[in-house]
């Protein structure tokens, strides 16, 4: 077996690594990060070998990065110059990943950087795999895998609360209560272990008293309510992380766009087309009353019993918008105010399985005077995307209806919190928790210790493997494996 | 009018300056590059500021970006930590700017950096302009025109063959070209203006011999050549930069993006969306024979007879298509071979006025067999996205047309070359030319030097203009603004 993946690079080499930092796209500098027995390799593709092999632990030197030697004439001066770059040399210890290492800057774009990867490949450096920086600063002790992860994390928020989450666990705040937590439980195996050493020389088996009395019980009680407080943070965090998604749809030309932009507004903080569907829709991270909102603007739906005469990219289109309504946390469905709500707008918002606000657009134009809000599956607000009218009152409602129904809090505090920053870890201390109220109802039975003692033992290990003192390969390369190239 | 835009931000003030240098997504490292009185603005922010205030130029400071102080209490220890970040410091003028400056690398993403970009704003750093950073390299003297320009040039390069000329032109490969142009100039408006203080003594004027006969003509002839190879590199070397441009057309399903799927295999170097128009079409850069060439697959044409049915949007779609036609160089029309090419497809093909080729794909699955090639406006290929059929064929045939009409040589040897990087210089070189003919052309007539002396010094000021050792704070102004921002 071990032939078959016999070149295939993976976690735990030492192989000298590189891999693009930064964005592949126009932009003023682009970062290419390498990591192994670098520097000497390097050399080899610099224009002034001398002063990098020289050069001490973060110090930058300048100079040009050049094509990779031909094989039959390797003299510098037949290498084609590529780009003018600032090398940063960090020498072991020192560095990110615990190795020599050094990062280039080259000038932003798409061809420098590629030509210094592709330079860089030549003179034996591998690309780099996904997270393998940070896998690197694991094992040699930089960081431990709270930290590890929460550097994903930082990469990925999409919200300023995120950011402040995961700044809480690179600073070691989830990692200090889990190690406290796992010295409660240490202490409280100790006192167990002494107590069935007693128990196995038959000094206490008389005393029904003390069969299946944990000692200091305290001790895991007190650990529960602290497992038990961190899991409660998960979804809290994760929801101020990750915003909730409000899906902007309803018929083409209702305005979607529109109010989308107007929505947006000053506060727009960024626009990210998803990827990989590109054309399906928009999404736009914007804050409603201190909420973080996903907000997406759909291509448009079509009238049902047309959609048999469009072409298939249509048809994925409208596929897409109503998968993306499946996980929407609320629909803001937009009805074309000069037409009224249609059979069709009905016929859709049937199929709408999250709160739903029904927002009459161009109520500037035309508003209806029969309608009845008892009919329809959603508040009706009437708004207008070119006058502004009814945008206050639609950011009340949209921030209120995600307060009662999704976890925010109007004075969510939880600066000082970190809860688990990722579904392996929260996994883990449910299950350290778990095996906590086991071994406190088992004693509540009065079993014997021997068959508690395993289980405060697995609530060890599980809080183990959170920060990485106990790990196991594939988990780690599993993990590793989500995090973006470069990191 | 001073008044009105006293606090509108300048090229020329002596502000610091911060900007974003990388791309804002998602990716290992964003880098925020500063300059200016900064070291001490930025030590505000920082959790180690005598570290920073201490470091030599070219070192690496590790610490934390904190959030701005507050006004009413500047304990650093109630700033609250933002990210873990590498400070690189420069010293002047050792430095891109020649001014003590800074980058600061964080954590990747979007909220990081915003967040550094927050702080730095509160602390008293204003946001770059565009190219602000080269434009102070400038004034600083670290680099004249030709290499302030080749910079933004290396960012915005598409192919290698791009970055290699912008490559010449920012280790001064231009600027050497001219300067020895305008020495000869010089040399000659030296000579002349001796002549003419002798002519002003009256000394020389009844010599009808020496009337209008240029003194050291050969210069002028020599430096009208060597300008008029600059200026004929132009063409060339922006058609090798920014590549031809094939526009694939066509009906829906007639598989233009499995066509385009299929031209990019392996050879997939990039694939962008233009920006703003993300919705219309994907292009993607491609070699050809070593031909550059942007690929852009299109959304599609519409039986012209049902426009009228569609929505705005898709009309608006079309008519993006269309004017995409205009700027093609060459049009890959794909006609759906199980539909044949219907009129709708002859309609359209009447209005590509840029050479075309006619796709007749799924020709695995129909062939005609009487069509001739006489009644198309193009010529005609048979190939098939799915057997690959005919694909050879095609990247043969879109080479040698575009060899034929485009510039595009099969042996191009650019690569110790570098003609003007932009609009500008070209045309300043231009200007240069014209001037030398001219004054060429009058010394043939025999016209008096007083008049072809000023023709001389206009070619001097405008290389100079070009190197920028003459310029105008307006023009300098409108070139650095195309640059990006943190460049």
């Amino acid at each position: 077996m071990k032939s078959e993946t016999y070149n295939r690079p993976f976690y735990g080499s030492k192989d000298p690594i590189a891999a693009l930092a930064t964005p592949l796209a126009e932009s003023a500098l682009a970062i290419i990060r390498t990591s192994g027995s670098d520097i000497q390799l390097l050399a080899k593709v610099f224009s002034r070998p001398k002063a990098l092999l020289c050069a001490p632990g973060n110090s930058i030197v300048h100079g040009w990065m050049l094509e990779a030697p031909n094989e039959i004439n390797s003299q510098k001066s037949e290498q084609r110059k590529i780009d003018e770059v600032l090398v940063s040399v960090y020498r072991a210890p020192r560095s990110y990943t615990g190795e020599d290492s050094a990062d280039i800057s080259c000038h932003g774009g798409i061809t420098a950087a590629k030509a210094v990867m592709t330079a860089l490949k030549k003179a034996g450096f591998r690309e780099a795999l996904p997270g393998e920086f940070t896998f690197r600063a694991f094992m040699n002790g930089k960081l431990d895998l709270t930290r590890a992860e929460s550097v994903m994390e930082l990469v990925a928020a999409k919200t300023g609360r995120g950011r402040e989450q995961a700044v809480q666990r690179l600073l070691g705040v989830l990692e200090k209560e889990l190690s406290e937590i796992k010295i409660m439980l240490v202490e409280l195996l100790a006192g167990i272990e002494i107590y069935l050493d007693y128990s196995e020389d038959e000094f206490l088996t008389e005393n029904d008293e003390s069969e299946g009395r944990l000692p200091d019980r305290h001790l895991a009680e007190n650990a529960a309510r602290r497992l038990k407080a961190l899991s409660e943070l998960w979804r809290r965090e994760r929801l101020y992380a990750e915003g909730a998604l409000a899906v902007l749809i309803g018929m083409p030309n209702g305005g979607k766009s529109s109010l989308f932009n107007y929505l947006l507004g000053e506060d727009r903080s960024i626009v990210t087309d998803v990827p990989g569907t590109t054309r399906d829709w928009i999404e736009a991270c914007i804050s409603i009353e201190d909420i973080p909102l996903r907000l997406a603007d759909t291509a448009g739906l079509r009238p049902t019993e047309k959609l048999c005469q469009k072409d298939e990219a249509e048809k994925l289109g409208i596929e897409r918008s109503l998968e993306l309504l499946e996980k929407a946390d609320i629909v803001l469905y937009v009805v074309d105010g000069e037409k009224g709500i249609t059979n069709e707008d009905r016929e859709y918002l049937k199929m709408c399985k999250a709160l739903s606000l029904i927002l009459w657009n161009k109520a500037d134009i035309k508003k209806p005077s029969d309608l009845t809000q008892e009919e329809l599956p959603g508040r009706l607000l009437f708004v207008s995307a070119k006058t502004g009218e009814g945008i206050q009152a639609l950011i009340l409602s949209i921030a209120g209806l995600l307060r009662e129904t999704s976890g925010f809090s109007s004075d969510a505090q939880l600066d000082s919190t970190a809860g688990p920053g990722s579904l392996r870890q929260k996994e883990l201390i449910d299950s350290a928790l778990t095996s906590v109220e086991e071994a406190l109802s088992l004693a509540d039975n009065k079993e014997p210790l021997d068959i508690i003692a395993p289980l405060i033992r697995s609530a060890v290990n599980s809080l183990g493997e959170i920060t990485g003192e106990i790990y196991n390969d594939d988990i780690l390369e599993i993990m590793f494996n989500r995090f973006c190239v470069g990191k």
